[in-house]
């Protein structure tokens, strides 16, 4: 894929770490510096369609005093600095086109503080939902984000803007980040923000960093937000005949305000039998949609309700519903391991994962439109949404070898990101630019827009070494 | 007060809009450029504690294409721009310290787009709240942001990231504004988005731009979300015999996830009284907790009594509670009147409203220590709050002419700021920085964030010809 292709490093590439910067890591962070293959190719891009571009050296840092210093020796050795967390990022995020350093957070791990009459928690970059809701067990709370790659960092999930299934009632990562502590490139330290709800005191920093992928600082610890427990959740799916009909059922519910929904995932029915198939479940095949309500036991009920007219007007059938804890997580298993089952159901194939945005009264129309440029091109690609935010995934899969095949999916990726431009929309609901979609910024932004990007990344980094050709050219 | 004095322009101060660049600037909009003093006394700072420093000239807006204009007319001259909304702000964002063109925008009060499937509307920041809500009326829905002052523009509310008493169930202005149109220092326009509910596409020009106060950008336009007026609206009043177990009653309804409450707003006994008697109420002379319920009628109902356990179990007592929408209004008018009963119970005084937020554990203590320091340096000062989010006002009402109560006011002001930063809060949550907290701003977010700020700043306004001696010194 053309645009995919980053400019390669060479021997010659100025960016490469030298010798002499490595021993200068490996005196600073003796045992934590790693300069073999496999551990600079674990640290590039691995689950997603973008080539393997490696670092030169990996870095793991233990505590923001490592950040620090790690940063004023690439400013001062002008080296790129790449942002590791989980590696779960999916448009190129971690690759190294430039060479350079991958700073691994992941054992930063430490749970901070939880205040829960204040219903959150700070904790360092690396730290994972999963660790922090294991955490919180006992609290009653939980943290919501969740962008279905458990080994996602929080930090990580920041830094790309994520969000996932629970974000329409709970918001994404965006609206549960209180604060943040970020390390500049010249290694100064900032502190976006303290605890207290909402601020009015100065330039909004924290949002400024999350999203920037990495390309404005390396973020070290965060503030986030915590939920109860809600008293009731219910789980339940519906099948329908047309996706159609399932977007006109997701619009209702949303201009009904949400119904106390706080997930509704659309998956079409290539999704479905493949969803079947890896998780041994026995859905019908058609498009469907997984929803999930929160609240007091009362409200849930008679949300549970409205929710089951507002369905079946729109053509549901098949309902089914799961209360239990257990039948509600497998369930959400099956719709958590929708990539995976994808994968398996083409072994040999490459999947890849696209996900646009679109306001909530397009979405119909975009899934439409995107399902016969699929057809048309004779592409295999199972569609799944996040739907209540109006986002959806489309996820090729492909022969690489396949030079049509290649050009098909080029198209597919170009006119999907157009469309929903087109449609007030944005190429990206929560994977981000990264690589795979720089040639889409301007085409959102306008020249202004990005050149406004540009100004401050250029104020901020004007070194430009802080993840290189990422987000911009 | 000394933090408070700005520079004043004299005849010699480079930034003043010579004679020719007024010439330009009637040619260019005719009847739409005054010079007068009265026009440009009222464009400067008019309802808070800070003095009146007036541009020298004040323009209407009318389009996009007309700020534009005014913008390059305003470079190529050096010649400092204030937006202009509302004008009521209350940390001096209007006032023209440099002199310069106050640029109002009053009149780009056009409501572009309601998009009602997606509840959003997209509209020009002239736009104000009440004549958005009006022109919903047949809708159904409604737009929350209320900072209390109804002429308030949405534009202005934007760059002041204002708030108000429906946040705590709503968010403030920066959870409510999906995409804005600003016109840049050189006049250039950028457009931060489309209207998707969320995007992962760049960095969140949105966010940056939001609470800059004019100094990065002038707001022309916003996509706003909607809401669906609830089914049920129910608001209850309770007298406490202390603040504290107000507070406590707060904080344990914000544990268990808001309890649909819209609004819960406290109200010291000083408050009380001064509204009894500008509102012509009877309520008992005691702390008060205003609160609002939002939902289903099911949901309401079995909200109001679980608060309603909460609040007796933390002391509250003399129950009051009102369904019909008259009667909501009526107690909500005295609520909103807070500020205009405070300068009535003192006729002839100066008094001023200033705001911290804190964490919502810190409040009932950050409140007892205000309340402290305002007995012993023997002020005036009725207190009121969104406490929901951990944010509440003083009102200090001083003799200007009185030197002794000035410093003590100041001495008041300063420890209030210092206070809430140390419990990790913000010098403001909802009123900005302005030319009034401009010495706290460090003090919140170190040297570094605000030299990151600064970057910025000079990054997009290298000649410092947007709104100059705010938010920095």
């Amino acid at each position: 894929m053309t645009h995919a292709k980053s400019a390669l490093r060479g021997n010659d590439d100025k960016r490469s770490v030298p010798e002499a910067v490595v021993n200068i890591l490996r005196q600073r962070f003796s045992g934590r510096v790693e300069t073999g293959a496999e551990h600079c190719r674990q640290h590039a891009n691995t689950v997603t369609w973008l080539g393997n571009e490696a670092p030169d050296v990996v870095v793991f840092a233990d505590a923001l005093g490592d950040v620090c210093d790690l940063m004023q020796i690439a400013a001062e050795h002008r080296v790129p600095v790449i942002a590791f967390g989980g590696g779960t990022s999916l448009e190129g995020q971690v690759n190294a086109p430039h060479g350079g350093i991958s700073l691994d957070l992941s054992r930063m791990n430490r749970i901070v503080a939880v205040h829960e009459g204040d219903l959150d928690a700070t904790v360092e970059a690396g730290v994972t939902r999963v660790q922090l809701n294991t955490y919180l067990r006992d609290t009653g709370l939980f943290f919501p984000v969740d962008p279905g790659a458990d080994t996602a960092t929080l930090g990580g999930m920041a830094a790309t803007r994520a969000s996932g299934t629970n974000a329409m009632r709970y918001g994404t990562i965006r609206d549960n980040v209180v604060s943040l502590t970020a390390v500049l490139a010249d290694g100064r330290i900032v502190k976006t923000g303290g605890r207290a709800r909402k601020s009015a005191a100065g330039y909004d920093l924290t949002h400024l960093m999350i999203g920037t992928e990495g390309t404005l600082g390396i973020i070290t610890e965060m503030t986030v937000r915590l939920y109860g427990i809600p008293e009731q959740s219910v789980v339940a799916t519906y099948a329908f005949s047309s996706v159609a009909g399932a977007a006109e059922a997701t619009m209702l519910a949303m201009q009904m305000g949400g119904l106390g929904l706080a997930r509704i995932e659309l998956l079409d029915s290539l999704q479905m039998e493949a969803i079947n198939s890896y998780s041994k479940m026995d859905f019908e095949l058609a498009p469907t949609l997984f929803v999930e309500f929160h609240g007091t036991t009362a409200a849930v009920k008679e949300q549970v309700a409205v929710f089951h007219d507002i369905a079946c007007e729109a053509g549901g059938y098949n309902f089914k519903q799961a209360e239990r804890e257990e039948e509600r997580r497998k369930l959400w298993k099956a719709r958590h391991d929708a990539f995976w089952a994808t994968k398996a159901a083409w072994p040999g194939r490459l999947s890849l994962a696209t996900d646009v945005c679109v306001p909530i009264s397009r979405l119909a129309e975009c899934i439409a439109e995107t399902e016969a440029d699929i057809k048309r091109l004779g592409l295999v690609s199972p569609i799944v949404g996040h739907v209540g935010d109006g986002n959806f995934h489309a996820t090729p899969v492909i022969d690489p070898d396949n030079r049509q095949e290649r050009a098909a999916l080029e198209e597919m990726l170009d006119r999907l990101a157009a469309r929903a431009i087109a449609m007030e929309g944005t190429c990206t609901g929560e994977h981000g630019i990264g690589q795979g979609k720089i040639r889409y910024l301007e085409k959102e932004f306008g020249a202004e827009g990005v050149a406004m990007m540009r100004s401050i990344k250029q104020a901020l980094d004007p070194d430009g070494i802080l993840n290189p050709g990422k987000v911009f050219a």
